[in-house]
């Protein structure tokens, strides 16, 4: 289908970045658990812009009125729905985007899909702020994991050519990622931060790569075959705008590895089986060990900058120049952190509620 | 749900290593679409074992009986149901992998999701050998996307540190992938056939990297958000045992670029827009752009290697030695190729079927 | 799932009785078609309370507001999302009902399922003011199948005792049935008013018979099996409160037939294949023949009486005497009228949006 | 979709009456549940055709083969599939039928629907014969709701102008229905006998109604609007072929009712909360109350007569005599009851996987 996902829960995202209002329904939740407004209204603060110099200065407030679902602080058995109205409706021409599309944009695919029916404003239900009721419902979610023991969490690994140090496969420190700017360390935060603001003045933008980790999962979650962990994870992590590549595990290092440094090892700690290196991320057979899951996402520049690029106008089939007006992120990355949780967190809510079989690790 | 993917068409995939067969069920599939069943069997060929150095010697006739769903060389609106017979089924002694599992393998956490009660003979449902019938519906699908133009094929880039050419991303050289072993050129073909020789030597065996080209394909294919080509490919290419990493255009290396230097161009070119560039993988916003779809998926080591290797003993709890008996292929990857390909095979076909609004580009 | 429908346009339902508002998302609708919100609001208002004496003099507005997917009066290919605030939250005490529940309501059940969690004002989730939005996709669709030449219309057949007569099956008068009380005629809806009448003024409800038709479907459109017209019609007119028996042609009265009485003779009238009688409801194998499709839907009397009822207090585990308060609707059958055509609306859109191959007669 | 069925398992059927097979594959099945192949082949045999002088003589081994998911007596977690092999392929001719086609069957509509590429013979895939499979999967599905302690049995209450009593709703006996014919009580199943003799000495056939009652289901079972128990019944009980009214409880007669005759109090017994009467069919807002739930099934008598029928050929346009060929069942009702019982079977195993919260009434 489209804007919706899930084979136990139901999400279903609608919106247009200028439209009246975003939201989303998120269906199939039991009843009785508990709801913390404050704690979700702090995970969406993360994905707000305005937070720092790499995020446009827009602001967004992205509180969400709950229309239905939660009744005194616990859901009640009923759909989820929230709604994020819109203040900067319509303000700007976007009518000039379905002649001449943006390049790395969705303007022209939509004008193509939707025959120029869609909504080209701010990029309709294909911009980025459609993220905001995704992180409603893995915000939900991830409180929801947490008290089952299970936590999510993501920092970025890779601005451009500047690297940072991956999670600990073993005992991913969760702990240890920056709160301002989600790295491990101090010292890639600012070589990150300083790689975007030259990215900035330069009137570019720049990507970078996320990697996340799920801890305290039961071993023996996920299905056979296309209901695996990676494929359910993949799914929604490509819903994501900008994702271009999903890895799990030490991901694409595994096609130069022979088996007898790729597989690994079972061994025996604390009474319990683990496996004494986590190259596979966690998930053998597409089920989860019962290791830490994880994995890792590339993600592209920001499409829209304010050097001049070459497009075309549709109306005129001919070559032309574009600038694209208005402010925007030099780099996307920190503002998708908490995106890619939240959608790790759906993925596997959604999986922990249709699984029958799998018993907790002792 | 586990081994069945699709939404506009229903694939189902039964069967384990050594039961009595395997098979799928495709339902959803227009009636009166030709079927040549030669062709079909010369693509499963491709993937069965014994055709090279590269994989293990035993012999598998994968010849599929068609139940239902086929008449007179045409469908006929029913579902397509195909059998294929195991004639190497309860051989082995499998019973003491459910107590020692195979490092790398589904061993383990089958144990853990089904309680002994998995079928553990050859992997049972985790098998690779079930990459037989998903290769029957994907086989099918590339004969009717042949049918409307749309061409698929993928190549070997990568085996252990050895790598070879991509495909032009602009016009991707589907003819001049090797037959005999699926590289762009005959100097590839000898360094990875070279490096698999010597992981084999070792006891060994090796892993490598898949790029998959899918080109005449409309613009406009695909839907918003979870139902983006990317998320639709991911989904069910995850579901190939072995994928460790699923990337789409140019792929982690968008991480390492400024937005000028990925974005592609827009351009007119004999009358229709083109992208002067292919960086995006020909979908931008989860829709597809007009042009070639291409994408990469890094495939594990084989798990199962003549080397000792250290597992554990489930019933003790304490750690052992393991030797995998049996021949396996030292790389999966070359068997993996038509996999892929059938893989996306299914998930354009089931976009297709799905698509209210494209036109074929003109 | 729960409160969600549809194979290939996805509707989802939210909202409890005196929460913060009720809704809903419907994704999967081509780009282009035209919406005319006065149309739908005149739609919706049929469905609203207050606009006779079987109705509850209370005032709902209804009004919906979109939020999503509609751009100057044309979708735009994003999912439509709609809302309608309730203005009449939290006033009552429903906490009683929690631990006496209403005979016939889904008081008790919904206590058992949600344990003590469910929003129990109103009915909740549970309430026939669910069916607003159910009205609004099904309103909407209703105007995109009349565009493509598809009508539906449904009027009361049955009131207590009280009966009127059916549409002709070959040409459903549905110009014919009455705007203030729809019956086929102005004697019938007489006797239907008089007997809800009665009802009310012994503060008691009554129950009754809907027969709905739709014609100018194409034939070929459905399913084999359980995507059949039966099954994708019954499944969500069963959603709708109430609706206890759903029949196809004439029904029940098959089973009192000999095959040479209840079988169609097929005919060529002007130039195409048609049915000479109708009693299979324009439905063969699941599939549509081309004739009006009819079905009839039973509706229950409202549970909520001024009469005393016998309950129980779950606290206490003791028998109890119950009297309901509030204004409650003698009778929902004038009411459930345009609900009937809305979930047939949405049914047969959603299986002419996956329809592949069937053309329309000629 | 088409042929498949489940929100939690996924079930699959496929072929056509005179292919090389049909058969089923039932997905989602937990491991670890016990198949006793004997009773299974038992229930198949109540489908069978040849036990009486109501069904066709035509002998139908109807032995399935399991091809996967059962290992040792138990689900091992894979797919379950299985097929019954056709021995009576292709000895007729049916093309005739494609140009002629039976009032009452899908001949017609199939032929609209595929163009002339569907499988015509012995009715292809809409043949009642793809029932077998059904009952395959429900007859599973039963064994392990007995498990469970819920019971499923259906008995016919009605052939043509014939009635039989019908269950207690309270206490459903379910162990007096009769063997070799499925009433109540003798005296009906020698009237029901005597009416289909009847219709056979006339060349003639005759439809009927069978009720159906599930004991042992516990209270809370279902989902709020379109996933409710109605809803999920009807849906699958549609897929089979023949069925044209689908009613719980006291179905039509609700129509009838006032609220204080039609409402069940509530009253304390034996420490539970029950209903007194039970005309809700054990269902209140789509969910169980722990009370048993009926429904009724109208059955249409068989198309096939060997009467002389009008029907046109579509060839020439024109009207023609049709004379049905074959031996066909003069009435299907009794092979109905087992199927009616499967269809029930699957639906509540498919609820009882996706419910969360229910408890067990105690």
């Amino acid at each position: 289908m489209s804007s919706t996902y899930g084979e136990n829960l139901k999400l279903s995202i609608f919106g247009q970045s200028h439209g009246a209002g975003i939201g989303m329904t998120l269906d199939g939740i039991p009843a009785g658990l508990g709801v913390d407004l404050e704690a979700l209204q702090a995970f969406l603060d993360r994905r707000a812009p305005g937070q720092g110099d790499w995020s446009t200065p827009r602001k967004e407030a992205d509180k969400p009125e709950f229309l239905a679902g939660i009744v005194n602080g616990f859901t009640c058995g009923a759909p989820i729905a929230a709604v994020i109205r819109n203040t900067n409706t319509r303000s700007g021409d976007y009518e000039n985007l379905k002649d001449c599309p943006r390049p790395g944009h969705a303007d022209f695919t939509a004008q193509i899909k939707y025959g120029g029916f869609q909504d080209a404003a701010g990029g309709g239900h294909f911009s980025g702020r459609l993220t905001a009721p995704l992180c409603i419902a893995g915000g939900l979610c991830k409180q929801w994991l947490e008290e089952a023991g299970i936590r999510i969490g993501a920092h970025i690994i890779q601005i451009g050519e500047q690297t940072a140090s991956r999670f600990d496969p073993l005992q991913p420190q969760l702990d240890q990622v920056g709160n301002f700017f989600p790295t491990l360390d101090a010292d890639s935060a600012d070589r990150f931060q300083a790689a975007i603001a030259a990215a900035r003045t330069q009137g570019d933008s720049i990507g970078g790569m996320i990697q996340c980790a799920i801890t305290g999962v039961p071993a023996g979650l996920g299905e056979p075959m296309f209901g695996g962990v990676e494929s359910r994870i993949a799914q929604i992590v490509y819903g994501i705008p900008a994702a271009k590549s999903v890895s799990f595990g030490i991901g694409e290092e595994t096609a130069t590895l022979m088996g007898s440094d790729c597989n690994d090892a079972f061994a025996v700690a604390d009474g319990k089986i683990v496996t004494a290196t986590n190259r596979c991320g966690g998930i053998l057979g597409g089920i989860t060990t019962g290791m830490p899951v994880l994995f890792t996402v590339a993600v592209k520049p920001t499409p829209s900058i304010a050097k001049p690029q070459t497009s075309v106008s549709l109306s005129q089939m001919a070559q032309t120049q574009l600038q694209v007006k208005g402010r925007h992120d030099p780099c996307i990355v920190p503002r998708a952190v908490p995106v890619v949780e939240a959608a790790a967190a759906i993925a596997v809510m959604d999986m922990l509620l249709g699984n029958t079989q799998t018993t907790r690790r002792k």
